[in-house]
């Protein structure tokens, strides 16, 4: 296990992890961390489990601390409709590819609460056999008819709150001042802060 | 691991392990399989996973042989809607829990296909490292308001086509002889037969 305590944190022997298969989502990822975590990104083949958005995410790091012996991170993104008490959520991804966005807007045909949340859930395990770490960032918003660009996901049927822009019709660097990603990702840099961890190839 | 070739057929030292934890699931295999197959039930906390209906049942069946190390048969039950192409599908759990058979009917108000399908999945391992066999039994129908006693999922809302009763409102042996899941069971019951599995204490 690469998982040692030195006198002022904890020594990570080698760079952390970001499990992720989806290359856009690695452009967020580097744009938001930058050069605070050092990080490697790897594409795991990794059970994709059902249950509640927190849950799904720490055994989500506990299998992937396994598989790479060392720090992971990974993450689960939920789109949460309200009048479905949070559903879609950890399943969106198989709603997005059956029934797209407008199926997803008709899946609320019958509420007039189109409001929904993007979730970001982030977990952190030093190694196996060390208890994950979870970080939940939410961003409130509605579903609307699709617009802007298609290229990443439900990104042009979620509009947050006070803008009047889908999450893709912004600019990138606007989405990532205020989105989901960003803030479950602002707190995993301060726990990296706090924590002190200390990185032996840095 | 509980196999070894005989010369009429396999020879299985110990009865198949139906892994469920639902009271009324049991009851209707019991049911339905007669005393066609020796099995007894154990309740297991498999991880349950996303993904296509016959991937999830396969791969709940690979866990559980691990877990029992002999033989092991696995069920898993979905509700398919036409309109939202098969889900909520495997999903269907959740859906119930959160939004019940109102919610459920709520989902389809932008289409007028109430069409549906009720989906079984048996799948059966020898033991672990043999590959699961997956039978799959399914029964058409319509989701409907609810009506019907209220004590087995979503069986008051699926009414099944050719008949004016919901699942819930249908007399057991009546609805045995119809449901995806005594569909599934029929294929099981073959494939027993067909195998001419040895049952060592039988």
């Amino acid at each position: 296990m690469a998982v040692a305590k030195a006198a002022s944190g904890v020594l990570l022997s080698r760079p952390v992890t970001f499990v992720t298969g989806n290359a856009k989502k690695l452009e967020e990822v580097r744009a938001i961390l930058g050069q605070s975590i050092p990080f490697q990104s790897l594409k795991l083949d990794l059970p994709e489990l059902q249950g509640e958005p927190e849950e799904i995410s720490k055994e989500k790091a506990r299998l992937a601390a396994v598989e790479v012996n060392g720090p992971v991170l990974v993450e689960d993104t939920c789109l949460c409709f309200n009048a479905l008490k949070g559903l879609p959520g950890p399943y969106i991804k198989w709603f997005l590819q059956k029934i797209g966005h407008e199926g997803l807007n008709n899946l609320l045909m019958a509420y007039e609460d189109k409001s929904a949340y993007a979730l970001c859930a982030f977990s952190f395990a030093l190694g196996p056999d060390v208890e994950p770490i979870t970080f939940l960032g939410k961003t409130p918003g509605m579903i609307v008819p699709a617009r802007g660009p298609n290229d990443f996901g439900w990104d042009p049927i979620f509009q947050p709150d006070g803008h009047e822009q889908t999450y893709a019709e912004m600019a990138k660097d606007e989405k990532n001042k205020i989105s989901h990603r960003s803030k479950a990702l602002d707190m995993v840099k301060s726990h990296f802060v706090e924590a002190g961890y200390i990185f032996q190839d840095k």
